[in-house]
């Protein structure tokens, strides 16, 4: 089976969920942290349809598959030898009557608006402003990180297209971005409800921000305590472990 | 001296900074943590122009006059029986020729354009919004904590009228109106530049946020690790202690 499906050029990672494998190439942008926390961040019910934007190899779908009752998950990707290598993830793991990959532009919101309306919206977009450093715009990678194909406007714009009324969006970004992310989510009428900050240790600053909003929602902004990623000693915390572990456990 | 600044129902309040004391009511608000931590995450340098809205009866000029070479440190407040105990303390200091209250509406838009400009602005605003809880308005200490006579709007309105360009507001809020107070910050170009959550512990959601601003300033956000006021055990953390006690060892 791994055989047919698999490039020479790809590896097939083990999520330890379930069973559920994902291809990714060798050697370009593979996951990382963040989709696993954003995937745990999003509070998702039983029978709910749920699109994921920047989908790239699919990692936040195939986690949500996993882990939540969600009836319906689609992956919207622009770059079409990402949404290959998901679609035949799909395939692998057999789950073609729950996920769907989609193969266009967040910025076509004609396209986006026909579609039944979603519950819940998860992306983990790119971070950085499209100006920031030397950027090979023809560098897969660059495109993963860099707002060059679709700015944060864009994403928010794509969330408001495909959200139902009250439903919510998670996303994880940076914090240098916070300022952008709520007034822009504010434009469009997704209000703030929820942030998590996460931290590299409780000692240092910041280095990513989960947020959830929700599509016409009223102003009130809960906060969590911090997420640390490493204790001070330098090991993972036991939230961390919980994290990657409880995949594991029910497998 | 004492005996002709302070009236019966008064305490007078040493600030363990530099001999400074200050003059409160025994039975109405209090300063609390929120001054001393903005006070002290303000930036100030030497020579500088300070303005503190909502100044009560100023204990943030008077921590400032203390920790900091500013030329001149005015106090803006509203209640007249507050800026009265402000003014003795001034007296009672001998900082006639450094500090100044004044007793003014801040939404006096015009009386605030009319004086000289400032680098940096401090505020400990009402936290609350007007229609949350059942408010008596005639309690001091509800207008010291509720939106009663200045909304986040009409403070950043202030601000805006007494900076000069690219001068720095320092403002201390609750994390729960952080969407407001970015929004809000944007609306009338004093653009986000710092923030720092403050937490009861570093297990426990941040229940006050530290925020800098600056006058026409360009985007982009730092973020400071957080600030814990206790430690697991309970006792205050070894920062809170600094804050504390560097005022004292430089009596």
């Amino acid at each position: 089976m791994c055989g047919e499906l698999l490039r020479n050029d790809e590896t097939l990672d083990d999520l330890q969920l379930k069973g559920i494998c994902v291809i990714q190439k060798k050697n370009a942008f593979r996951f990382g942290v963040d989709a696993v926390l954003l995937a745990n961040f999003a509070k998702i019910k039983k029978g709910a349809r749920v699109m994921d934007l920047c989908s790239g190899t699919g990692i936040i779908p195939f986690i949500l598959a996993g882990k939540t009752d969600a009836e319906y998950i689609a992956g919207l990707e622009l770059q079409e030898e990402m949404v290959d290598m998901a679609i035949r993830s799909i395939k692998f793991n057999k789950l073609q009557d729950r996920m769907e990959f989609i193969n266009r532009d967040l910025n076509d919101i004609k396209f986006l608006k026909n579609l039944p309306r979603f519950d819940v919206l998860t992306v983990n977009p790119p971070y950085k402003l499209k100006n920031s450093g030397i950027i090979n715009i023809n560098d897969k990678n660059a495109i993963a990180r860099h707002e060059i194909f679709c700015t944060l406007e864009d994403v928010i714009k794509a969330t408001k297209a495909v959200l139902k009324d009250n439903g919510r969006m998670y996303m994880i970004h940076r914090p240098d971005r916070l300022a952008d992310i709520i007034c822009t989510m504010r434009q469009y009428k997704i209000e703030p409800k929820l942030i998590r900050m996460v931290q590299p240790n409780f000692k240092k600053a910041p280095n990513m921000v989960l947020i959830e909003g929700q599509n016409n929602g009223g102003a009130f902004l809960k906060w969590e305590a911090p997420l640390y990623i490493y204790n001070v000693e330098g090991g993972y915390t036991e939230e961390i472990h919980r994290i990657y572990g409880r995949q594991k456990s029910e497998e």
